[in-house]
């Protein structure tokens, strides 16, 4: 059957997950590539009205992917009792999960229907490392809001996350944090933002482990 | 066996779930209430000062409960991509969410050696409802987190999840919005905060569902 070729729009592009992404789906779609500081587009998750911006200038799409998001690692013992601002949370939670959710929220008025969100997580918010306590709770937040956005969106809207295993390019600066853990290469976590993509389902986390 | 009896702080005690857990631990143990408005000690979860002003008031403590966080309930429509603090999640973020954080997180200073902490989320963690996105955001954050802290806590300290269906004694209130879930009683699920205070597990989601 002939695929209709789909407008993408891809933030954190520049990752080692984004290229990825961009090499897999660039064989058959046109994906914008969007980061903070390269890009077609420039899109920095932390900034609302920019992420609105960005998603106006990209034009009608019929998918929008975030492979971006920071957050913190750092000892449980590092982490105190902190408002919003002076916590080691804050970070995680206004940039990789707020981000991540905001881009998501904004997409709907950009995506044509049936258009799809992908979001990026990882195994953390299934299976802890040491030091890992904010990503762990930053991904558990982006797949349950994910599941429950799934029943709400419109026009057969369609949001999914993909959660990968540590990538295997990233082993150089991460293997002392994953030892024991089985590393997937970032084309192989590719394959899972195609079937959120190609396909037709909603709600579901695509463990990439 | 002759019961050793536990000092437990249990924030939360005013509502339907909290008494539950009164009624359960205090046939056993000294249970130590606490709230915002009512209670032994006034503890406000939004107010991290206030955390540990309330756990050193308390004294030695064997367990720290939370039965308390709010959250925004609305529909996805709603929720547009906004800031920290002008965003639908903001009250879920900085109430439920990281107020039991940083009861967690204080409460390492005041617990015995092998003492507990355990949290509440509740079913939309993994079982969504229409107008609770936000919720199931904050519950898989806390549920997360909760697995990734077990790993790092000093001192055979312990934190494990309550995470409730629907409360028989709320569905006067709740009802349209959970069809076809089966209400559990805040009495069937404060047995499972009995597990977690009284039983020797860690990092677990007991799921009253």
């Amino acid at each position: 059957m002939a695929e209709r070729r789909l407008r993408i729009l891809l933030v954190g592009a520049s990752g080692t997950l984004g290229r990825a992404v961009e090499a897999e789906l660039a064989q058959r779609h046109e994906v914008i590539s969007a980061g903070r500081q390269s890009g077609a587009l420039r899109i920095d998750l932390t900034d609302p009205a920019g992420i609105r911006r960005g998603l106006a200038e990209a034009g009608p799409l019929d998918a929008v992917i975030s492979t971006a998001g920071k957050v913190t690692f750092a000892p449980l013992a590092d982490f105190g009792a902190a408002p919003f601002g002076e916590s080691l949370h804050t970070l995680g939670i206004q940039d990789k999960l707020l981000g991540q959710v905001n881009l998501a929220l904004a997409a709907r008025d950009h995506l044509r229907d049936g258009g799809s969100i992908t979001l990026t997580t990882g195994i953390l918010a299934e299976q802890p490392i040491v030091q890992g306590s904010s990503a762990s709770l930053v991904n558990g937040a982006i797949e349950a809001f994910a599941r429950a956005a799934a029943i709400e969106l419109p026009r057969g809207l369609r949001i999914n996350v993909v959660s990968p295993n540590v990538l295997t390019e990233a082993m150089d600066a991460y293997a002392p944090y994953f030892r024991g853990f089985e590393p997937v290469s970032a084309a192989r976590a590719a394959l899972a933002f195609s079937r959120s993509v190609e396909g037709a389902q909603t709600g579901q986390i695509y463990r990439v482990f």
